[in-house]
């Protein structure tokens, strides 16, 4: 229990104070935090709301979102994760998780090219904050606008061209990795550069492209038998739990939180 | 115009012998047969209706299934694709095309070394009867009912572990491989394994799971792109048209049919 997380898009009804005093409630001590989750107030404010329920901040979600289709979306999209950089650093997260973007008007090529581009010019502000960029290689059903990073081998073929530099880490996200005939190999090459981990499950059937994912224990994935694989590489930190589920958003969010702890304690 | 084929299925409103006329006269000369059109008569009659109209068939759709809980099951999966075999023969077809098959209730990597052990236990019966069988790497949002064989990697190694007996080749279908970054080196990789090329288009938003296909040049697949890799490697035959599309499904048959060979001569 001491590792759980929950990410706030989990428990879409509760606006960042009510998780906070909610997810304190139950003894989950890490927040996945979104974007979203911090408008409206300082973040100052939001910083002090976490650490009044002895919450922390594990991950802000999300940057990202490279490939462009001409110079200004281009210098938005980098001054958009330069944003996040800054708002992670300001309530106390260790890492911006990056869904890398795609363009269906762009060459799948462009799109990766762009993602790596985006990435390295980040770089430079994140080693001033103090944050680490988290690639979190997405499900292939989403290269065609969400990533084009799509694969743990392509995230680790990325940080070799980079020169794994400190920066960057890799988000490892169950439902979008669990498929991969080479994911044992690439977990191993991975090694020290995962620096997150998110859980849920794939349901069959899944209804929904974006909003159908099961709470652990309810599809297919070999949520027990990754986390090992990915333990064997010394990744001791949070496991994050991040479900987008028009299903379980329609429950009582409490009663929700409650399955939430079960599924994690018999499931991960 | 003379590598065109269109699978029954695309055109799903009409039967055997009214696709077979359709088809001849608007001069498509191939047709991928599924099975379900060969029922209710006999497969000397399914031949004879194909070769009145001048249409070959260029494959039979679909064996494979292999994953198996029991005994039972496993031999019933070998029974079915040697039948799939004896009337892929008798209908002319030189290749089944295999959607390989998962189960939920197996681990993943079980279900793939049924998906193996099942290939190799109809070896034998594909020299006998001169047909091939055609690995279909599935897109990884099929993996956990569909098929555990998700990219063309995969296959290749496949290939590759049963020591490449000439009754096994792939069919490479651009809908399940175009996101894949090792796409290029795994085609140059396959060479003259590949014994069937399949086109579509990948719809964004995609809204079913199963049955949302655009046509070719609906959506963001670089089509001309990977034919022209897969023809690098010596492929000369048959282009398959394998549209799966509640959207035009609806349409008329007739009206849908010449937008398929505007399609094809756009953007194939």
């Amino acid at each position: 229990m001491d590792r759980l997380a929950i990410h706030t898009i989990t428990t879409k009804a509760w606006d960042l104070p009510t998780a906070a005093a909610k997810y304190s409630s139950v003894g989950v001590r890490g927040m996945g935090v979104w974007r979203q989750w911090l408008e409206g107030r300082p973040l100052t404010e939001s910083r002090r709301i976490l650490d009044d329920h002895g919450i922390s901040a594990v991950s802000l979600v999300r940057g990202g979102f490279f490939p462009y289709l001409n110079e200004s979306e281009k210098q938005a999209a980098i001054a958009d994760n330069l944003r996040a950089l800054d708002e992670a650093a300001a309530i106390g997260a260790p890492q911006v998780v990056l869904v890398c973007g795609a363009k269906t008007d762009l060459p799948l090529g462009e799109s990766r090219r762009h993602i790596e581009e985006g990435i390295a010019s980040c770089l430079e502000h994140a080693r001033d904050c103090g944050v680490k960029l988290a690639i979190e290689p997405l499900h292939p059903m989403y290269a065609d606008c969400r990533s084009a990073v799509n694969t743990l081998g392509q995230a680790n073929d990325i940080l070799d061209r980079l020169g794994c530099p400190p920066e960057i880490g890799i988000a490892a996200d169950v439902y979008h990795l669990w498929w991969d005939p080479n994911l044992s190999s690439e977990i191993a090459r991975a090694g020290h550069r995962i620096i997150g981990f998110h859980v849920c499950d794939w349901l069959t059937p899944t209804n929904d492209f974006l909003n159908d994912r099961g709470l652990m224990g309810e599809g297919c994935i070999d949520i027990k038998g990754i986390r090992q694989q990915v333990e064997a590489t010394g990744f001791q930190d949070w496991i994050e739990v991040e479900i987008f589920s028009n299903r379980w958003w329609s429950q009582d969010p409490d009663a929700y939180l409650q399955s939430i702890l079960k599924a994690y304690s018999q499931h991960v």
